[in-house]
């Protein structure tokens, strides 16, 4: 709801010093923090010492920090920020018009980069993290392509060495993404690949397979464990990572309240759920602690339910069942959505943060199908001017139902929503779409029965 | 030179109330006006009658239009133009600090938009006038595909119809590009084809042609001047174009006064020349009314050097000899650049309004190699964060290579350059520079010569 009258541009943006100058950890105010990460070994919790051997130093440190509240962004960070934030938060006005609705739809768009995405928020961190801990590299694995380009981007502009494990079906089909890493340097490989031991052993157990973000994590954990100076580095589902993006949502938060304006509804696609942990943060953080209430809706694909299917259990982050485990809503590690499904979105878990905070009935979750998210996201690209990414195009599905649901209510809520990226590297999607041969698909309950088989015995787990 | 030491930011963002209410029309202060377009036919100026066939009414006064200074933007442009204008400045402090340059570089960057470049700027206009004029639609051609996109864009957002003829060769390389277009709406067909009686002709002569847009224009000004309630219109190259895309230069000179920053070069790349037209058109003015100096430098391919090695005579716009003729740098209509030649600048002609204004020595012009284009794109992209189009990349290279003069002189001058585009779709020939097989290509004189025997007899003509 609005408290002014003050008119709203089409885009607010923030001048430079309005960057956030700290990362804001919402675990700091959960009354029931996430479960720890434990060893699959022992079943014990990860130490910072274990977690050593895999992850930054530091980023250990903000992996297992669940009390700070404020964790200060490093100047070099906030520099690099400046190349392409403050984000702009727009005021969907067109759209608004185009569906008759009384609603005001807002939108943080985060794909103003060449990542084209957010993922670069914390791609800088954690390369900073790992420059600074003198290391000579970092490995980490992409799926759609998103964070494999901002990471490469961070990388160029640290002089940081980088090895990419590329999911093979984005490998094949999105050519031009790997050309971005290896304009900015990047060594890139189609994952499952030869290189490693758990590659050819994923190989030989299923030889024709597209791959996984499973899998290509399982590879470049080993490749960042075996070789030394290397790091292993990831682009969503852990703590450090949704801490690094909540510059996404104090931005938007600061942005708002200039105008008096507090969102009744909070949108977000969640795949792995950096995204959505980035951009609620500071509103989760105000309805944790009491002060303001917000409708959150995690909005994922039909074709990998996590939240609204999964089970809330211990799970390994990877196929090759060689990283820790985390408690998350899950589909099972082996858990491959149909290569009919375009965009990413397509991890098995979710993020053990917003998984508890879903748990404890903080927010919301809906699955919607592909070809209803395109007809969105066509709509949106004519009327906002911009392709949005498929991911993001979850959002901009659920955000049109509600301010359409407004529309016949006649109520003028406030809807924000988080635009993760552009489409310009996801036009093989679109060709689908636009040639009318775009599917859906619904996992069938023993499709997802497989995928629960799998889950580790962990004790005290169902 | 700056006069002010004012901090200036990454980024410098004007509010929405700062984008121009007007356009700026340089003719107005040019004291030899670019001369008339030709009517192929009589030799003798075309009348607006005669354009009002081809282009719209409106549009058609702008063009003839070499006395009024200021135009006004219509509130539904202006309204459009906000969701991606003020485009930002940026100080290049990254750049700068890499290449150890005393320089002051800054770019104005007018690609955060889904067509990726400034073409939007003159997409939205042209749009505009035909759907108040009432037509059902326009007709377009497109090389690199820009233009294309930009127009989709427009058109979709107006409701208007449109048809564009994509040069064969992009058509193939970069579908990507069509794809966008088809998802706005538009209907693309690659050109030379064989549903106009001009692409059939042209096929039959060069069976094997990968097209040109000499040609592609030849067709798209045919269905529009066949079918009923169709236009043809126009990326670059004519007067209204640079009109339109004023609202760069407007944009940049607004943001670096407020700074204090005056800058003593000012770069941009050139095709057909809408980019550098709108770039420089305020500070022009300046030069003209004898207000300030500024170096201007337009940067073209050693593969398509209109500037450099062409004649300053009329010639036609198109290969089918169909349009107007207008006083230009040419290379001849029949002039197709080597199918290596990687990015768009492709067009044999150039804008009549800068090519009266180089005639009389009021700019400068450098041909740059493509390698050597790329090596610039590939520094740029790693310090800034952005993947600039080829197109932008030749402003790029010479911006560089100012900035290392500098440092090779200690003088700290202020450097402009445009930074028109993205790279996104850019990618198959980014992979041909990573692979290291891109090549350089120089026309022969023979070459050239081939192309200026087609230049058609105009009284007072060499």
């Amino acid at each position: 709801m609005s408290m002014k009258s003050t008119a709203v541009p089409y885009k607010i943006y923030l001048s430079e010093d309005e960057i956030p100058q700290s990362w804001y950890n919402v675990r700091a105010d959960m009354k029931t923090k996430p479960a720890p990460l434990l060893n699959p070994g022992t079943g014990r919790p990860m130490s910072a010492e274990e977690l050593g051997v895999v992850f930054c130093e530091e980023l250990v440190e903000q992996e297992l920090d669940d009390t700070t509240a404020y964790i200060p962004i490093p100047q070099e960070i906030r520099d690099f920020y400046k190349m392409y934030r403050p984000a702009p938060l727009v005021r969907a006005y067109c759209l608004e018009q185009k569906l008759g609705t009384p609603a005001h739809i807002y939108y943080k768009f985060e794909g103003n980069n060449t990542s084209g995405s957010h993922k670069l928020n914390s791609a800088i961190a954690q390369a900073y993290y790992a420059k600074k801990q003198g290391l000579r590299g970092v490995t980490t694995e992409t799926g759609a392509g998103q964070w494999g380009t901002a990471l490469s981007m961070a990388c160029a502009y640290l002089g940081l060495d980088l090895k990419v494990f590329m999911v093979k079906v984005s490998y094949e089909q999105k050519p031009f993404r790997r050309e971005v890493m290896r304009t900015y340097g990047a060594e890139v490989t189609p994952s499952p690949s030869m290189t490693t031991a758990v590659g050819r052993k994923i190989l030989e157990q299923f030889p024709g397979t597209t791959g996984s973000l499973g899998c290509a994590i399982s590879e470049a954990v080993e490749v960042a464990t075996s070789q030394p100076g290397y790091r292993y580095v990831l682009g969503s589902v852990l703590n450090q990572v949704l801490l690094h993006q909540s510059v996404i949502g104090l931005e938007a938060k600061t942005a708002l309240d200039k105008y008096g304006v507090r969102p009744d509804v909070i949108i977000g696609c969640a795949g792995g759920g950096s995204n959505l942990g980035g951009l609620i943060a500071p509103f989760m953080g105000e309805k944790l602690r009491g002060e303001a209430d917000y409708r959150i809706i995690a909005v994922e694909p039909a074709s990998c339910p996590s939240f609204t299917r999964g089970k809330f259990a211990y799970d390994f982050c990877d196929t090759g069942m060689i990283c820790p485990l985390a408690k998350m809503y899950t589909l099972g590690s082996s858990f491959i959505p149909s290569p009919n499904h375009a965009g990413g979105l397509r991890f098995h878990g979710m993020s053990p943060t917003l998984s508890q905070l879903y748990a404890d009935g903080l927010m919301e979750a809906r699955a919607v199908e592909q070809t209803a998210v395109f007809e969105a996201a066509e709509l949106f690209a004519r009327c906002e001017g911009i392709l949005p990414a498929p991911e993001s195009s979850h959002a901009i599905r659920v955000a049109i139902d509600e301010a359409l649901a407004c529309r016949e209510s006649g109520e003028a809520k406030d809807i924000l929503f988080g635009l993760t990226g552009t489409g310009y590297f996801d036009l093989t999607a679109y060709q689908k779409f636009n040639d009318g041969q775009m599917s859906d698909y619904i996992p069938t309950d023993e499709d997802l029965a497989r995928g629960f088989a799998g889950l580790p015995q962990v004790p005290g787990q169902d």
